[in-house]
């Protein structure tokens, strides 16, 4: 039925993929990115579809048979991946609405509606930091004024890093009516519910918070420990009681991204910056959460002699999915509707006023952002089936 | 009475200025290093000394009157830099070394013996991560076989950063009979006594250890903090022991240098690595601080579901400086001798068994390994006068 799912996928497996263990790289504006996106645009041609692209780069390949008229029904997902991440997140949404589109025309389906498969850029904020930043140009959630001068670790621009690959000022989303995007689970939601595929309720309320964490370098050996001022203990501890606060309330607290000057063996460090990623079941939970990291934070920073300079460097608000659309896509599967904390480009969309709806596909062992990331093909290709299912009722 | 000693000061001070805060960056091999060594080559010569380098590329500057013979006096000490450091580590030593010579000059003292001055290279083991490596190849306490093949955080092998630097295989320490080294002083024992200069009894034992946290990479938003295997967790609970161990026992303990993977801010950590600097006022200590450190950071990580490795990457012992020729470097100043908890290339020479002794000068605020270390002039100018002193009684 979707032989073409299998072949797409090995076709793009090995882009990309670089790290120890199989985990992948494909950072926007890089070779690996570049290759995913002309992999796109070439399966997109074979099919007969229009590829458009906006400033930054996203992409929609439309399907507009004759006599396909009003909002079109878009879906989609995004190439790019989390340093060192897994194949699926991301991937899996893109090749399956092609593989979607084939389902539709194996089954005879000639869409009423344009339908559109979109491939949004820096989905995961890797490079610059501001996830989603694709789908947040698109919308308008960020402008084209701030996007193009934020900068990589590297201190290089993303207008720079961009190096003309921007074509025009297309507002891709003008004709669109709805959004369906399929993504890997990244919980164990589906598994303990032995389901393979589900959809989305909504997105927890999330946050990226720079914990600028300031003191004084010293020599490691001759600085008795009573004369230090070492921001590394103030962080350490943050860190501790970051974790401890999310696992008594059932919230998400994270600091996997570190930066430590100047980061020698024998000397105390200058200074530490930290960032967290906060996520809880709703804003309020979200701002409790960081409001009592950050008192714990400040308490030990005065213990340590330290600064503590905490920055909120993006924060989005809690996104309920349109009921109406996420019904038509249930149908009659008798999918469960599940919460996600992860946040997604349909995020963005929706907040900007798209009805949309998502699917999730099951992940054995719930384990994302992970060279590790997994989906059995028999549930991907459910999710196909699932898609295809939604988007002939869409396009009907 | 030594105008020079300012006048060089002032050359060398703009060479690898660029921290945010005035911090010096001279690392082995780079512009800034090489212009170091170039002053200094020109600064010999001006002098009429002859300057021998060996493989790796230490310098001694030699003064060999007619007739001066039998054991050479060396001095001196180094002038690459910590990662944004300060300006008086090494350097302070090698300026007062030059400009001790020109005292003896302006007395017309003709020395008896040969006097070098010497520069190591790679002291701070900032690139390469083995503290003294000059030292260390000159003393034949590091083989070339090993040290060629060290990899700095690029991945750039010691023998290709050097890029054809090496000059030779002169054994510079061959006619060494006694080697005096003048450095700042890195904590605060001579402001509490208040005396400019001092001599050193002795160096602490001291290790460098890494340690590899091993978890798992996964999604900071959807994973439950219970389903985790966080290394980040497991490090700060170590990091904070370290300093709670070194502090009650009144030794030191440093985690200063941090690699995290993939260090993204959605991101649970797949390992983090840390390395731990420690010092104690015996190999005792030393020994059971660290399995201390050690057995804290294993229980922890049995909760956290990590993995701890830990690797010894260099202890050095206790070093005692030579109580004779201490004696004669103190003649009858009455400056006190103080042990400190700072590696040198002195102590690897009194390893090697060349008899050797240390004058430490007075740092205002015990700050070292940073932008802020610093000296008075005056008691920069009492170092030079008291290495000067030193030397003449060596040489006579």
């Amino acid at each position: 039925m979707t032989p073409d799912f299998e072949r797409m996928w090995r076709d793009l497996a090995p882009v990309g993929r670089s790290g120890a263990d199989g985990g992948y790289f494909r950072q926007p504006f890089g070779a690996a990115e570049r290759e995913c996106l002309a992999w796109f645009v070439e399966q997109a041609q074979a099919r007969g579809l229009v590829v458009e692209r906006d400033r930054f780069g996203n992409h929609v390949a439309w399907w507009r048979p004759d006599g396909a008229d009003g909002p079109a029904v878009l879906t989609g997902s995004h190439l790019d991946s989390v340093l060192d991440g897994g194949a699926y997140d991301g991937p899996l949404g893109v090749v399956s609405a092609l593989a979607g589109l084939d389902v539709l025309r194996d089954r005879g389906v000639t869409p009423a509606r344009p339908v559109g498969v979109g491939v949004f850029l820096e989905e995961e904020g890797s490079r610059f930091g501001l996830a989603c930043l694709g789908s947040r140009l698109a919308t308008g959630a960020t402008s084209w004024a701030t996007a193009r001068e934020l900068e990589d670790r590297d201190g290089v621009r993303l207008e720079d890093a961009m190096d003309g690959a921007a074509v025009g000022e297309t507002d891709l989303l003008a004709a669109v009516g709805c959004f369906v995007e399929l993504h890997v689970e990244q919980g164990r939601d589906l598994v303990d519910r032995g389901v393979p595929v589900g959809a989305a309720s909504g997105i927890w309320p999330h946050g990226r918070y720079r914990f600028d964490f300031t003191g004084q370098a010293n020599h490691a050996g001759t600085t008795r420990m009573e004369d230090r001022r070492d921001p590394m203990l103030t962080y350490a501890m943050t860190a501790l009681a970051a974790n401890k606060q999310a696992r008594l309330s059932g919230q998400r607290a994270t600091f996997g991204r570190l930066e430590v000057r100047p980061n020698g063996t024998n000397a105390v460090p200058s200074s530490v910056t930290a960032w967290l990623d906060a996520r809880a079941d709703s804003s309020e939970h979200l701002a409790s959460l960081v409001r009592g990291i950050e008192r714990q934070a400040g308490d030990r920073a005065d213990r340590d002699g330290t600064r503590l300079d905490v920055t909120s460097e993006s924060v989005s608000h809690a996104v309920r999915f349109d009921e109406d659309l996420t019904r038509r896509v249930v149908g009659t599967s008798g999918m469960p509707v599940i919460p996600t904390g992860a946040g997604h480009d349909a995020g963005v969309l929706a907040t900007a006023g798209i009805p949309t709806a998502m699917l999730f596909v099951r992940n054995p062992t719930g384990v994302s952002h992970s060279p590790a990331e997994h989906a059995d093909t028999a549930d991907c290709l459910a999710g196909v089936q699932a898609l295809a299912d939604s988007l002939q009722r869409l396009v009907a």
